[in-house]
């Protein structure tokens, strides 16, 4: 059934052996290979009365595109780890498997699912890793962000917080979530949903960035407030926005949701100040660290971004 | 959280780039890599009244080394996915840590947790990638098995299966698994015990194999008898064990248990005739196909190996 599955997916380009053995063999020319892993569960992660079995395919495809990216890296094949309950119909998985194909056709072409694990399980969650090669460059880190340095965004920042508060407001009967009516949503709010159950990252533009001379780059997947912190505390300088830059780049104009929203994957690169690669918006600039890591014209912000760990890590160190 | 326990790895030495950014950079000197990935899911894969955290880290390490191995490969990163209920410890999460460090350590040294992503779900689970490089060589496939050639074994066959049978008749009450009192079992039982909760797969002679100039590789994970047709299918060879090299292999001597129990992830390979490396028994040799596709001394075995979703199967299309 795993070999059906695997199947519906394209051929893979950077595949020199594909599914059907022990393990798959993916080109790496760099003679290295970026890797990431990121999970999606059931219940804290994604409701499926909210998502199609295609919508949590494409999504963990390009969550983990979206982190190659932001190394500089091209994708180069996905590995799917899928834990289903054992009632679960042949056709979900099938859509998965379509989603993860048209994702990987949509936002990183040339990748595509090499390998892959189908497990019995009372939770539905979905493991992927995705490789990816660097192309003979040096990967872009968090670390590297230099004073006079242009902080700039690829994407757009608080549009999947916003589809997560129309599902929670507009699609519930009480606890229980209901099925989304599209019909019921205007235009900027299927934007919105879309962004939230069917993210589309500027893959491409991770490769474009590094290419460009960045010299710190991440997904901001936990709001631009934390993400900026993280990216400014691991370069060791500080980050100074503007407010109005970030205005034009926030979904609805919304700063404070552009700020502490998660799920984006926008791309957050430094470049050298005369440097701003097509697709990216400055946002503000590097500085020598100050007091503050972070601060919005000139007043420092909290870092009151979406960190799904930080309430439940006091719980289990208790 | 995540960082803390990635800390208790060993320093990579086929590490690049480790965690803490988006995506870790390992090495791939071959300008390749092998990718495989395998989950183990509470409840059909394992049990926490039987598995320690440190085992279920030494497992689910262990199972993707043997993988990679499987192909000829050197396992140079391993990539963690875990999910864990609200409630769990982090002893349990950092003794799991301990296992995935002593894994690399006693049976791929070199290799490493390079980058891992921790989520919460009602249900624990860990899925695990496992990246290697070939240096250089042509992968090991399933189906380059020719005929003349000798077919081998490395590592012991029913053990794993043996140390279920035990948890299962020796450690439950009634339908509830209880704590394993090693003190109740003697040097064989103890043997079968870790065959099944912390398996050793002979990991290094897969490179050996490869360099040896072995035809055909797979993981032994589901019992000779289904593993072996799978590799013949592959080649388009038929598979002639002699019965009594079997029973050398045999954990107790159990020719039946040898053929159909599974997890023992030794290394099924072929080789040319005048070949045999160390640490490979020759079990029989490779011939042009006939009817059936594995035979023991003369007459076909069903496929009576260990396939847990050959059920599911049926019930999932229905």
């Amino acid at each position: 059934m795993l070999r059906a599955i695997l199947a519906r997916t394209e051929p893979a380009s950077r595949a020199i052996l594909g599914p059907g053995d022990d393990a798959a063999v993916v080109a790496a020319p760099s003679a290295s290979v970026v890797a990431t892993t990121d999970t999606l569960v059931h219940g804290p992660d994604f409701r499926l009365a909210w998502s199609s079995g295609y919508d949590l395919g494409w999504k963990s495809a390009a969550v983990n595109l979206a982190d190659v990216a932001a190394m500089g890296a091209a994708p180069t094949a996905l590995l799917v780890a899928l834990a289903v309950p054992r009632d679960t119909r042949l056709s979900f998985v099938t859509s998965m498997a379509d989603g993860f194909r048209d994702a990987c056709a949509a936002l990183a072409p040339g990748c595509s699912v090499v390998g892959g694990d189908l497990t019995v399980s009372e939770v539905l969650m979905v493991a992927v890793t995705a490789l990816g090669d660097l192309g003979g460059r040096a990967a872009v880190t968090r670390s590297g962000a230099r004073p006079g340095d242009v902080i700039a965004l690829a994407g757009e920042l608080g549009a999947a917080a916003a589809g997560l508060g129309l599902l929670f407001g507009r699609f519930r009967d009480g606890e229980r979530p209901v099925p989304v009516d599209r019909a019921l949503l205007e235009g900027p709010q299927l934007r919105a949903l879309d962004a939230q159950l069917r993210p589309a990252p500027p893959v491409g533009l991770g490769v474009m960035a590094a290419v460009a001379g960045a010299t710190a780059m991440m997904d901001v997947s936990d709001g631009l407030a934390l993400d900026a912190a993280r990216l400014a505390e691991s370069s060791g300088v500080s980050i100074r926005f503007d407010g109005a830059a970030i205005d034009r780049v926030a979904f609805g104009g919304d700063r404070r949701r552009a700020l502490s929203g998660g799920e984006d994957h926008g791309l957050l690169a430094a470049f050298p100040a005369d440097v701003l690669p097509p697709g990216f918006h400055a946002l503000g600039a590097v500085v020598a660290r100050e007091g503050d890591g972070v601060l919005v014209d000139g007043a420092p912000v909290s870092h009151e971004g979406w960190d799904p760990y930080r309430d439940w890590d006091g719980v289990v160190a208790g």
